[in-house]
């Protein structure tokens, strides 16, 4: 199997965690992909019509995505299903706790586009702030669960460290831990482990 | 159980479509909301973190998000499980499909917000152009498998004629169905059902 990437994705790294987590990161073949919002290379297409990465080729040379479809894909199939729950109520709270986490990504990807990517005169202020806002309500909800968070190693969990990751990486003057001393050191714990070392963004 | 929604919502009518598929329409109690990008009600809020709709407040009280963790909550909990196959091939494909229908919407929304939400000076050609190549991808892509579409009864179904479905809703412009007739067949068929009929945009 390939997985179509760039280190840079939270959405990347999600699964990557989860892979080595899971001590079966060897089994998939990591290919470099430079994709932007406006400029998708055709390998991309190929595999992902709606060019985002990450995107998993099969060994069938079947394309399968987005993120949170690869991630169970491969927990099943190669990861003993020991990321996402079965069923029951961890099964939901893990998988609320990874929509909860893409959420943070997909706000943070969205204000980057628009205070890096958009041309600058094209710029929206209310967008920004917009985003911004659903971020900050997001990890005071994780502060919340920070209990959940420390005591679970699940898709749910790694997609919330994943999140608050991007966040030092794009948006370090947000100063998300203000206010939430125990979501930092459960997060400063988290990114110790081999699997958020190896994937950092270079 | 209660979901708090907007009929403007191709995410919500996803959900709505599935549960009437289901016969299990009944069981879920319709709360209409009234959200922008930029001003997110307080209940809202309060079930889902990220501020989006559709969020499902479970019997528990707890806010479930986003439409896909509420689908397979749904699905599982009091659908038997006939919109979500189980495991293999099936599974696969139906969340795959799903993604792809989930990824026109998103990308619908987006350009939607661009050419409408937006002030017009902040307004980007080159954003709204990429949304469109990636839903015009990804309606190619749904024609290459229309004879899955046609023999399949599934999430990833619901979600492509949803999609389309919004498409037709809000960009009735762009003439999807040019070069794809057997699609327009499907969806035109698809969209007679009485799950479709009742979920129309108001």
């Amino acid at each position: 199997m390939k997985l179509l990437q760039s280190t840079a994705s939270p959405f990347v790294r999600k699964v990557r965690v989860m892979l080595i987590e899971g001590g079966t990161a060897d089994q998939v073949e990591l290919v470099a992909t430079a994709t932007t919002p406006v400029d998708t290379p055709a390998d991309l297409i190929a595999g992902n019509p709606l060019g985002k990465i990450p995107c998993l080729i099969t060994d069938d040379g079947d394309g399968l995505y987005d993120s949170r479809v690869i991630c169970e894909y491969l927990d099943t199939t190669i990861g003993g299903g020991r990321m996402i729950p079965a069923d029951g109520p961890a099964r939901w709270s893990a998988l609320r706790r990874q929509a909860l986490g893409d959420g943070v990504m997909d706000a943070g990807v969205s204000a980057r586009y628009e205070s890096f990517f958009r041309p600058e005169e094209k710029r929206w202020d209310g967008w920004y702030d917009a985003q911004i806002d659903k971020i900050t309500r997001a990890v005071d909800a994780m502060a919340r669960e920070v209990d959940v968070l420390v005591a679970t190693l699940d898709i749910g969990t790694i997609a919330c460290a994943c999140a608050l990751s991007y966040l030092d990486f794009r948006f370090a003057e947000l100063g998300w831990r203000d206010g939430h001393a125990e979501l930092d050191n459960w997060h400063a714990s988290f990114a110790e482990r081999a699997s958020m070392q190896q994937t950092a963004p270079s």
